[in-house]
């Protein structure tokens, strides 16, 4: 199999190293040629190239950045499929469908790390995790196929749903985690950050780790699915306002009732 | 060396595993007379006691059962010392000197886990971490000194600061990330937990990983720190409001500068 990943950084340096360890052959590029050539001297690409003999091009780019690279693509055969691993889809699939057709498949892994670039790119990334597939009406039975396989060899289990309803899904489990890890950790900027290094427990180093993720994929992202997100970001504004009424007018079994379902909560999605 | 400690918990159970595996002798007790039984049966106590010959007396229960629990103290030395183990600051030093005046020396190991309970006890607990110690002008120094000693005996530094200082700096870094993954798995249960089961990545497991700690500890605290907890809170609010706003304006701009100074602001506290 002959896989060509558009774009180096943590997720498709990842995917590169995991499809050569499985025997593929994988060629690649980024905008950043310094990246490109890092990420070749790290075993991530067999060759920097374009999509001249591929099966799958996948478009591992900032999702803003999706139709742009799509439009850039050179090289791809009539039959080759293109995937992408945006952590947004009704858009993505949109733009990829309008210029693929149904040899477009969405997709989007649900790995990661806070870390970045072709650097951090982990052949074990995807191992027991799960990639969502977005297809449409449209989508080929056999394009479909071929994306589920690539990612099942490299060990990810696939769920298929719509790309709306990934949107909204991801909003929740993802992007409002992401969008409150920033607001916690600009809050303590707020507040003084200086005179409280070192006082923190593993609490907040938790809580924010995510918020060490640098800006331009997660710009995109808040910006890509707006609509959902703020439905999210206004429950989870819902839930903070009754926990500070709870905590202002000193109503402890309020408190401890929250506390109750937020814990019965975590466990019904992580348990 | 002897000690009592007065709760068998995570915290009270760490200590006294710790102080045994330095050679000291520790008794202790706990209201739940199950969890007194369990943590002997561990080795997290010598026996089951009173702080009879104790030349300290640890109590390591939530902040708000402190006072009941220091009127309860039978067999206290004229000479022992007293210290608790408690999250707040400012009020409990208050009750405590007023027990036990210049004998009481506030402290807070900044340590911890999710897990509750005398099985959740874990003798490193400590080990590298800091303990915050709140002297007042009526503090005792030779009772400030065997508190720091004991904690230092465990593998901990001692930080000083006033229990006002304490309790703001605390609010910050700890009890509003708390209270925020408390909203945030709350959140997540308003918005359909059932159907994101097995679809979340590890960032959610991470920002919610603290509101899996059960309620008792976390009511006292959110009450017994309202003032600074409400601040903080207010703050955060104000971060979110920023980001919601240049999310729905779709300002990317606005996003990463509010990305940047987060990120900005995690490195100066944790880097």
């Amino acid at each position: 199999m002959k896989v060509c990943v558009v774009g180096c950084g943590l997720i498709g340096g990842s995917l590169g190293l995991a499809l050569r360890a499985q025997g593929a052959t994988v060629v690649g590029q980024d905008r950043d040629r310094a990246a490109a050539d890092r990420a070749l001297e790290l075993g991530v690409l067999d060759a920097i190239g374009d999509a001249a003999g591929a099966e799958i091009a996948v478009l591992a780019v900032p999702v803003r950045s999706i139709p742009a690279c799509a439009q850039a693509l050179t090289g791809l055969g009539a039959a080759a499929v293109v995937t992408d691993v945006g952590s947004t889809k009704a858009a993505v699939v949109r733009g990829g469908e309008a210029a693929f057709g149904g040899r477009f498949v969405g997709g989007h892994p649900v790995a990661g790390s806070e870390r970045a670039g072709p650097d951090a790119a982990d052949a074990r990334l995807f191992a027991g995790r799960r990639v969502i597939l977005t297809p449409t009406p449209r989508t080929e039975p056999a394009a479909l196929a071929r994306v589920a396989a690539m990612w099942r060899s490299v060990g990810a289990a696939i769920v298929e749903m719509d790309a709306e309803r990934h949107d909204r899904v991801l909003a929740a489990v993802s992007h409002l985690p992401h969008a409150v890890a920033y607001a916690l950790a600009g809050a303590l900027g707020a507040l003084g950050a200086e005179s409280f290094r070192g006082l923190a427990g593993g609490g907040l180093a938790d809580t924010t780790r995510i918020a060490a993720t640098p800006a331009p994929m997660w710009v995109d992202v808040f910006l890509e699915n707006r609509g959902p997100l703020l439905e999210a970001l206004d429950a989870f504004a819902g839930e903070l306002a009754a926990l500070r009424g709870a905590i202002e007018r000193g109503d402890g079994a309020a408190i401890a009732a929250l506390i109750a379902e937020a814990r019965a909560a975590r466990a019904r999605i992580l348990g």
